[in-house]
């Protein structure tokens, strides 16, 4: 079981564990012999290495990338910490878990699916409970579902990404018609739950997030939109009118042309699932950036939200 | 009291009631003679009007606009409705109800009042609550808060408006801290009850809502800022962080700099009244644009929300 | 036969046909009585009407919207011309040709649709080629996309415009791989062919050129995505790299997010299939600004152009 | 007194003087030893240094950032200065001036004060003139104005940064009623000796020239407007109209929305005072990017002009 | 010598003077007869009119747009001023003053000149000032100059409008120096003088002012570099690196690429000379919006300054 | 002749070759002495290059960068090639051919010169071939024509650049009025042939493509212009029509404001023209970023395609 992570290495400190290890180079030195430079990475971070004896082993080892045992001791090498390796030896695949590599969601899946499938039982129009039900009761589906991150990066970018931000969008859906009741509250959470369902197409997690081929020619707006649309001809008798109402609000969920949405919002419902889901991924931006930065009143500045982040004393504590 | 109103006048109604007349022109009749064309308006809207015969009583009582009690028949001129008057008389200004000339919300404004109130008390925060109780104790701003329009068109163009407006976002925002922890209620709800404050000052609600100068030249963003700020210096010991992050909230609601924001948003509860301030607008653009349209399956073109809105079967119809 | 065509009237012309009428008013007279007004279409254009007599005649045949047999003298009323009507007569749908009142392209479907099928049969990638006859040899799809418009307004407005705009891309699109080796002429065809397929469902061609529901809430694109992935379907083993490549040139084909494109061209035959589409349509706006502004120097400004065009002397006449 | 300066230290120099010294490293080497690295700071520019030997006084005295004797040689490492440091010294902030590490004005100020103080004894409303004084009599006021500096960086970024700017500003707008008889001329030389006010609060000049929180959550632009509006309210009898003038000209001054404007100029003298300052900052951009690139015919690429500046041979050599 | 313009008429006025007629209708009447309406046009503005009887003298010298002599009363129709036409003669070409049916610049066109030529002799620079000369002392360019508009509409749009605008530019160049001895003086007055030179032909001034077809298919700056460029070949021995200044002036002075600029300025002349142009339209723009709306505290919105502007109490009055 | 170019050169690689040697440092060793970096530069790409020993050799030859023979070993340093240098000889700028330095177009430019004067010979219209025959009969123009490069980067970025980006416009251009009769073949080809025709006077290729002082000052839209307006005036009665249309197209072929148009389009030759050149640019930006990424699916980010390129299998390979 691994116990070091690259965010906890401070300088000083002896590294004795399992690393993914790549970008390795092999480089001359002044005196005429040579010495390896790579990377080690794991869920948590990534971090320069440099090894200047054995490096055979090195070579053997790093040779495409692959998971190794380090060990050596941290230093600070102008400004940024650096791996000095003393030795390298070989590990299996299967002698790892992917989740201390590939970042995961501080939730409980388990919980977060139950609660989403609460949800979509409160669901009183039976056309679209039929087709929650057709996605969800789908056990292979919904494993990929869970699985799935909401991104590559900016928000949500681990696994399990996107059932946590979609079970948030719903917290936030249930609250609304009380406030509006002339929102249809059955639409709404249909839409807040089928929004980003593409996305289970458009990434994969293999040793890092990242698109697939069909994601990037595609995009998760089509394919969600094709993968709903497709179910819905499995149910007959689906009414033709609350098909293209669920459809429209897949299309146009991220609300303005210049973020890619074929349609823009064009009745109330859709609307508001554009607007939850880019009030979550803010709310998400926000978070990341203050926990990135612990012990200070000012964030660095953030390119996503265009302005450093003030953090300042918290107000309970303004008192 | 007024029973006549301007939206349910159809063609042929004979119409005998009080409107405020203006636009008041003298014109040549081919034959010689002259005739008088003005414009009839009340709370629900505006119509012209034509007057063949004895025009020295419009001449005299409509002569720089006034309350008139108007005889005529309705009829259809072009495509739109024109009112034939056949008599005009004068009306005491004393005579007549604001609340049937300028628009009013449709909830009761005490109600809203008392609900709002009930936020305000259960704000933990001493200084917060200090703060809001300092401005809604004082029965003459609550007066005025609770009479003034949130905008002279667009949204909750009305007299009750920005009462009406405010409790919505309360109600969103009490919403909020369940979904996310880390929200900061007291600071989130202060933000959504003040946001908005410097329209008191931004309107006048005379024969019709407009801007002041100051509300031109100065703006509800800034006017709100200083009676916010003014407030403040009441209060002995309050903190200036705290000031600091209410005032914040005031000048950063409109998002972003191209909506006459002076501040972007720098910390999340910031951030969610903006958010719910366009959210709880939007959808009373949304609301208005299909209450005026019955009957049909799109509205026209709304400028606003830059589409034509669908409306289609209810959802709950298409089972 | 109709043999009156709205631009072609001139005032003092004697009418005497038939005509789509719409808009109809009763206004009062101001000596008590009444008068109609409405609306004469065809395919060429609208004008005014004004009925002073006999006016139960056109409350009973106008009523809401029909074919009429309008007689009546063409004159200039401020600025525009105005069918004064002196009788109007019932005319039943079916004696009218929906071509009189519907613009047409002025190409011959038959040789155009005979054109498109000789670039498919040129096509050598066999799988692209079952697609596309798996469109055409549909005879009813093949006459769906004959009749097709290719807009509402703008270009291509009519019947048959969706085929003259496809047939003139590939008219373009087969002298690419000419100039450009590396362009692959089967893929760059095929994208010119299906891009705007979508357009059979986006429109109807009723009494008029409109958008259906699910054109304006699915839009053409994503319809389009969708008629091809389901033709694919029916295609065993066609190759899925080679599914992407067609799906994402329809997608793409708008170019730009800001233009509604799901995606932006991200290999050059998509590019290609955006550019060619463009290049049509913008010619087609200059060839209908220069028509409509016969034996000037200079047209009107257009809107879709941002300026208005120049004429000039035709440069075989400056020498 | 300090004798040498960053941006005099040319490859090979020997230095000995005191440095503000940061960030420091602590690194390892390769034969097992340690090393130091960190950075050198005065008024002109930034160096980094290194340190090979004795580093436990680097280590000792530049623990959290200090003011240093430093000793050593500049070399040329990789394109860039680097200094070879030989010797550290501790030394006491009271020992150093300030004016050596945060750059001021190239003007006098109190000859700057001087002449701001003759265009406020030209103003001709008393009530503006005794705004002016408000300010200017407080002798703790004046001071921190004719310290502040104008930004942080891009113009006018040194102590007395501010003073400089709005000097110029009065020097030009003086000029503007002699060409333009309807602008007011004491309402725009108060415009432009107010515009910037806000900036004694926005900035701290302590080892560097920063933003305060009040600076970055609220601005310039409505500090400036509450410390006017507070010092108007002291003005018993001041116009309410003028007053207004005055505050919308501060709000005003970016010009437009974009450029965090709350409002924009509504008229010409509130315009005026946007352009001047406009004017004032662009041409000190120029300036100092020519200056910067002494002995060439183009700068380089200037990202606050957006463009490379051409210098070529002056005017006056090119006959 | 005319007396009646059509700003001054008010409803009742009887009118008795000459007026440009043009767009001439002939209407049927509903008894059977015809009547004539048309436009009436002088520099002050424009007014629509008429015509029931004698409509034959109309029809005769109002037949494609003539200067006639017209007698009638002001009426007020639809909120919009109306002239009633009685009897309609017509004028000779040569019976009228251009003067009086395009606006003139307000100052007097040879001061103006004369201050012109003023600058032009302060130039030190023996080429430049050699260069100015060959434009001013060529009588038929001086007057030309003199007489073209610099505008068709928006601001300086009449006869002297650019001599105007131009010897305003120059009033303000000349006081830069001073305050930026950076500044060259020579280049700067130049760059004013010549910047918009290409209106001379960008403009013809004949019944109206209108765009050439050279203004509209080359534009005022190409013109003017190509009429500066064509000079400086005259002149032997012009300085290269001097022309090319001097060209890029002219060819900067809109600034940003899209205001037209095929370059954006590269050196602080350049950049001045775009600044005083746009200053001075500026001022020109309110000058002119709040001329048209006297005796109101705010104009209607303007869309070139994109606000309506305030005019309230004048400074002066508000003490 | 040149034998070795740094693009093929691999780690562990033996040099032994002219380069043109530039950007010399002198560093200090740790141990006292000192040591080399220099950059080696062919038409193929540069290198980093590093010298330890007989550095005096160094110094003296690469003093302001010149062509040196050069001998050495490649290694990896940090993850970018390195050429460790053991010796370096100088070398005579006669002796070198520039060929080797500044990329050169893959076309022959004799055959793409004939192929343009075959396009010239097609031309009808007598002014215009006229027209081109004055430029191409001029051998020195044909010659710098043929040379230059059509830009410093982005595409065409080499010596024959301008030619082969001028006869591929041609090819595109001969194509069209078989498709759209409506076009002018001649004003066409002729506004292809002589659109950039500026760029013979904006790039220098001395040791690298750089823009002239003109280049940057004027820009090549107006340099082209005027050249074109200098040979019009050469042919005695050149229709001022055709002038104009000709000269507009030059002004107006970057097709919008914000690309540096003084012009928009104002008839669809200009509008082609403008098309044709984004067409053939785009193209070779997608050649070029696909060259640069052998053997993989998907290329790197691009810039100017503001996308990464799909690259996956051939289409041919696919089925």
């Amino acid at each position: 079981m691994k116990r070091q992570f690259v965010k906890d290495l401070k300088p000083g400190a002896l590294v004795n564990d399992v690393f993914w290890c790549s970008r390795r180079d092999i480089k001359d030195r002044r005196d005429g012999g040579q010495f390896l430079t790579f990377e080690i990475r794991d869920r948590t971070g990534a971090m320069s290495a440099i090894m200047w004896d054995k490096i055979e082993d090195g070579i053997t080892y790093i040779a495409e990338g692959s998971f190794c045992h380090v060990q050596g001791r941290v230093s600070d090498y102008q400004g940024k910490l650096q791996l000095t390796v003393s030795a390298v030896y070989p590990v299996e695949p299967v002698q790892v878990s992917k989740a201390d590599f590939i970042p995961v969601s501080r939730f409980n899946p388990a919980e977060l699916m139950s609660e989403l499938r609460g949800y979509i039982g409160q669901i009183q129009n039976p056309w679209l409970q039929q087709l929650l039900k057709a996605f969800f009761d789908d056990a292979r589906f919904a494993e990929q579902f869970a699985q799935a991150p909401a991104a590559v990066r900016v928000h949500h970018a681990w696994l399990g990404g996107l059932l946590e931000h979609t079970v948030m969008m719903c917290r936030l859906a249930v609250q609304l018609p009380g406030v509006y009741p002339e929102i249809d509250r059955d639409l709404l959470l249909t839409g807040c739950i089928l929004h980003d369902i593409g996305k289970v197409r458009e990434y994969t997690a293999g040793q890092a997030i990242e698109h697939t081929d069909e994601g990037k020619l595609l995009g998760h707006i089509v394919l969600g939109y094709q993968l709903v649309a497709d179910r819905i001809r499995t149910i007959a008798g689906f009414p033709p009118e609350l098909e293209k109402q669920v459809l429209h609000i897949i299309l146009a969920h991220h609300g303005e042309h210049e973020f890619g949405a074929p349609k823009t919002p064009k009745f109330p419902e859709a609307f508001l699932v554009f607007f939850l889901d880019y009030l979550d991924s803010r709310l998400a931006i926000f978070r990341s950036a203050i926990e990135k930065n612990p012990g200070v009143r000012w964030t660095e500045f953030n390119d996503y939200l265009e302005t450093d982040v003030y953090i300042g004393e918290p107000p309970d504590k303004v008192q």
